[in-house]
């Protein structure tokens, strides 16, 4: 169930005409009111009601879904995201299931991360951390898609992968080996934030076709016009562009789920029309 | 519970006198017949017993206990960390706890790693990856211990972190951006692993006393005295050698826990000699 990241990817890119992934932040103090509670062992049910009912309002609308560990592991809930994670394997086998856990860890360890991401979690890729190396990441990439950190969303990303390496920044000798080296193991893709479109445009630069996922629009203030002509390959996609809290927390009302389902509408047309606008497709 | 990294850790060096830290990852293929099982329901609860009684058997020979996160998510079983991390702070509260789960990610997540790490685990301090920056560390250093990779132990480490920034590798800025920044915010160490001798001594050079960990002593070949004679600080403490499958797995008996406390013993004694023959105490 883990294997052909990429193809599921290109095929729901075209069935769907989407290059947008909704992310699953799930936050119990932004929840609406009918699904909070101050019962800590109730908070995991409202956390996989919430997503799943996010993912069913939104679901034709996307290319992923991208669950995010921490908030799961917050709440003791790891349970609802094994539930959120069956759901969408179940009921939209179309989409692109993304565990957000940033792993990376030595081989021996890394062969559990796998398991936990590909065998319990149900996941298509996982995102990876680079900084150990090809040899950390092949044990993942043996067993499903591995999207690595390229260039992360956060204002401090400059500080270490823009550190100067024979006159390169170090984010692009990342990018270059993932798309050489980590490649020829299993299927790729790279994180490169919103926030920086001149960045996206030199990863694209040096990747070919290989796929980037694109979180900070939304909450974190990233282009979402200049990311997508900078990131789209020579077919006109190429691209998961990730919004969270903005379609999360659309409504604090008990229309959420609706209110995500407009949010993720416009989110995708405003991808498509800057795709449009790029004049590659 | 999670203030005071540095203060727990100098305090158990002494006490204790040792710089042993027994790395916790539970391997269910690997225990004693009596803990094996066929059910995965029951894992967990065996995970939970063969950890506590290694944590009983040598909580007076170590400085700090290492349980890796990715061998309990495998297996479903954060609960059983639950259970093996309160057990510690509550019956052996002197040891340093250090949940090894190498996280990364920008703020607004961390914050939620942060509540994983202290508030669910207890820990002392948590691994995390440096790749993000100092801003994405800044939520874990405010509520805990942070303890940055700087040059890992798997054979593939150099390609990253030997990269060359401006005449000197990445993992020495790393160093010099966790002593430096990072140290603002919390109390801080690093991860440089025992298959690296030389890069320990490089690392001490430019990080004065912030305590280092070292991984990769015993199943992955790690050279201990060398790595002792490298790292130890002024005061001939600093460190903390982890060993792990090693001491976990040193007997496949209904003994495991006993043939656990003599391989720790003598790693201690082998790591105490190797302090003394440096002539720094």
């Amino acid at each position: 169930m883990s294997r052909g990241f990429h193809q599921r990817l290109r095929a729901v890119w075209e069935s769907q005409d989407s290059q947008l992934c909704v992310g699953l932040d799930p936050d119990p103090s932004r929840f609406p009111g009918h699904l909070r509670t101050s019962d800590p062992a109730k908070i995991p049910g409202a956390i996989a009601r919430f997503c799943i009912e996010i993912v069913d309002a939104t679901a034709d609308l996307v290319c992923a879904f991208k669950p995010q560990i921490a908030h799961f592991a917050a709440q003791r809930a790891e349970g609802a995201l094994e539930e959120v994670c069956q759901h969408i394997r179940e009921q939209h086998p179309q989409v692109v299931l993304i565990l957000d856990a940033k792993r990376g860890d030595i081989g021996s360890t890394a062969e559990f991360y796998a398991v936990e991401a590909f065998d319990r979690y149900l996941a298509d890729a996982v995102t990876v951390n680079p900084y150990l190396g090809t040899d950390a990441a092949r044990p993942l990439l043996e067993r499903g898609g591995v999207i690595a950190l390229c260039r992360t969303s956060n204002a401090g990303s400059a500080e270490v992968q823009d550190l100067d390496v024979h006159g390169r920044p170090l984010y692009l000798h990342v990018a270059e080996m993932v798309a050489q080296r980590w490649s020829e193991w299993g299927d790729c893709a790279l994180v490169v934030g919103a926030t920086y479109p001149a960045q996206i445009a030199a990863v694209r630069a040096c990747v070919a076709d290989l796929p980037v996922l694109v979180p900070g629009i939304g909450a974190q203030g990233g282009d979402l016009e200049a990311s997508v002509a900078a990131g789209l390959d020579g077919t006109g996609r190429g691209l998961m562009i990730s919004s969270s809290r903005q379609i999360l927390y659309s409504s604090g009302g008990e229309d959420f789920a609706a209110a995500a389902r407009l949010e993720a509408q416009s989110t995708r047309a405003a991808i498509n029309q800057a795709a449009s606008a790029s004049g590659i497709r």
